[in-house]
């Protein structure tokens, strides 16, 4: 009679300890159970266990993630763009010869495809115009303001919430389990930056992008850093790994991207030693966010799509993997 | 009585533990008392004790080191230079023509006075020839045998026992306070990340350096980065500070250097806001080491030794506030 009560006890405890276990043993909850899931799952473990013949050490379990399109939507079109072309009607009181001038002219009346039918040289025309002239504490400023005010224009949200709540679950739990996760996008990397380490949890030093050259200056004695009007590194497809050889300087385990964009640095992390992983993020949902891959201008997936096939890599079908798209 | 043996007991456990909190709060055995250690320390505890007016969130506690002169010796000559002639003579027998080419047939003679004159175009072509034409992998395997077995012509030391203990303390301490080291330096990033990581605790992805381009290659299928003939980048001088905000992203608040390359780096982080901390060492030290600065061709300090004085920054007299110079 006497050992009862304890046993009961001790059953509760189990059961409340098991409760919790179970819970803090989903840190994916807004991904489906499936073969996706497990394979995330499998790699986490298999890599961060002492012991395995799979272990990697925690300084080397690096985690490279595109962004756009990755981590958070690029549909109708990229962020950035939309911050070009607030930041064009933005100086236009400054330029009055944009009234008449392309692809200016095409922007401050909303024209969008006339304005980008000038092809790359229109394009680095407005990036230029936008991104070059300011000090790198300006532009820090510049995007910021952007942000706070700035709306996606199919959901009427900020696009800073325009993000991936799966994604943000699977950046946590690599951190917990000791990963660096980086950033690797064409996107700016400046653009970037003021941003993703509240968004994404993802300091400045590990943001890797595209960037245009800047230029020490001292002014009335007061060092600045000037925003120059010349590319200095373009992120994407051949640029990746590069990118990541030149920041990082060690080979990532495990990369994360959703198009062709992305493909070499599937193939460089890949052909690393030791185990690897890689995934691609399928756009397949149309009702709660886009449906797009081999014939899309924004994202395409094409060759990567065949590649993943071929090299068994996984691909996220977000319509059934994902159980909530969109952060809260 | 009874009391007695508890009561020394006691006390024989404060001293114990006394002597080993004193051992434990100076993390800094190596640097003599005095006014350059205790700035040092002044500024590590005020930005990283909560409830200071100085206090620093740790992820804004970023710390930049030079490298040469100020981390490992930089005398006769750049370490990487001795790595580079000896590369060429392991390199001439497969160019029976550099017997008769300059600057080649001067460095197999031995004559390195003769090989320099030919100024930046002789230095280009010979950095060249040793550092590109190969994968990244490649490279990385030359500079750890080279280092395996080259030694320094006065010390007759492996260069990476060339490194200043106290400085090694002091990346240390830092880190011990919550702040990530950066290596900062003139020299190239490749050659310098094969081996930081195991001689200063700093992980390649925070190695910051001047560069060559890379190319992505798929050779048989097999993804490689191929090192160009072209230079990336200098980061050397005004580059510092463009390399700190390319790679980092945000201002450090603490840069230590040597020389008057390291000036626009220190400049940099002077006008950061909030409490920050420059330092130079100055190679006082003609016994132990080497004595330069305003007149030395490697390592020069002379414009940064005036604005050191004149902005109150802490300047290291090598002599006086060392008591160990060379790691053992």
């Amino acid at each position: 009679m006497k050992r009862t009560p304890f046993f009961l006890i001790a059953i509760a405890c189990l059961l409340i300890c098991s409760q919790s276990i179970s819970y803090a043993a989903d840190p994916l909850p807004s991904w489906n159970e499936g073969k996706t899931k497990q394979a995330i799952v499998n790699f986490v473990i298999k890599v961060s266990t002492a012991g395995s013949p799979d272990f990697v050490p925690v300084a080397k379990r690096i985690a490279t993630f595109d962004n756009d399109g990755t981590l958070w939507a690029e549909q109708p079109m990229y962020v950035q763009a939309f911050f070009v072309f607030d930041r064009i009607k933005a100086l236009a009181p400054q330029h009055p010869e944009w009234q008449t001038k392309e692809p200016f002219a095409s922007v401050l009346k909303g024209d969008l495809q006339t304005a980008l039918a000038g092809g790359e040289n229109a394009v680095m025309e407005m990036v230029m115009t936008t991104h070059a002239g300011m000090t790198t504490g300006e532009f820090e400023q510049q995007v910021k303001d952007w942000l706070a005010t700035a709306r996606h224009p199919a959901s009427k949200r900020p696009f800073t919430e325009m993000v991936y709540q799966p994604m943000l679950e699977l950046l946590s739990y690599l951190r917990a389990n000791d990963f660096k996760t980086f950033i690797v996008s064409g996107g700016g990397i400046e653009f970037m930056r003021p941003w993703a380490e509240k968004v994404y949890g993802i300091p400045p030093e590990q943001v890797i992008g595209s960037s245009i050259k800047t230029k020490f200056e001292l002014r009335e004695g007061k060092p600045v850093l000037v925003r120059l009007a010349e590319i200095n590194f373009i992120d994407d497809k051949e640029g990746k790994p590069v990118g990541i050889h030149q920041h990082i300087g060690r080979r990532p385990i495990a990369a994360f991207g959703n198009s062709d964009g992305d493909l070499q640095m599937l193939q460089w992390i890949a052909a690393g030693s030791g185990t690897t992983f890689c995934l691609y993020v399928h756009h397949t949902d149309a009702e709660r966010e886009w449906t797009y891959d081999r014939q899309s201008h924004t994202g395409r997936l094409d060759k990567g799509l065949d590649e993943a096939k071929a090299k068994g890599w996984t691909v996220v079908d977000m319509k059934n993997d994902w159980n909530v798209v969109f952060t809260k």
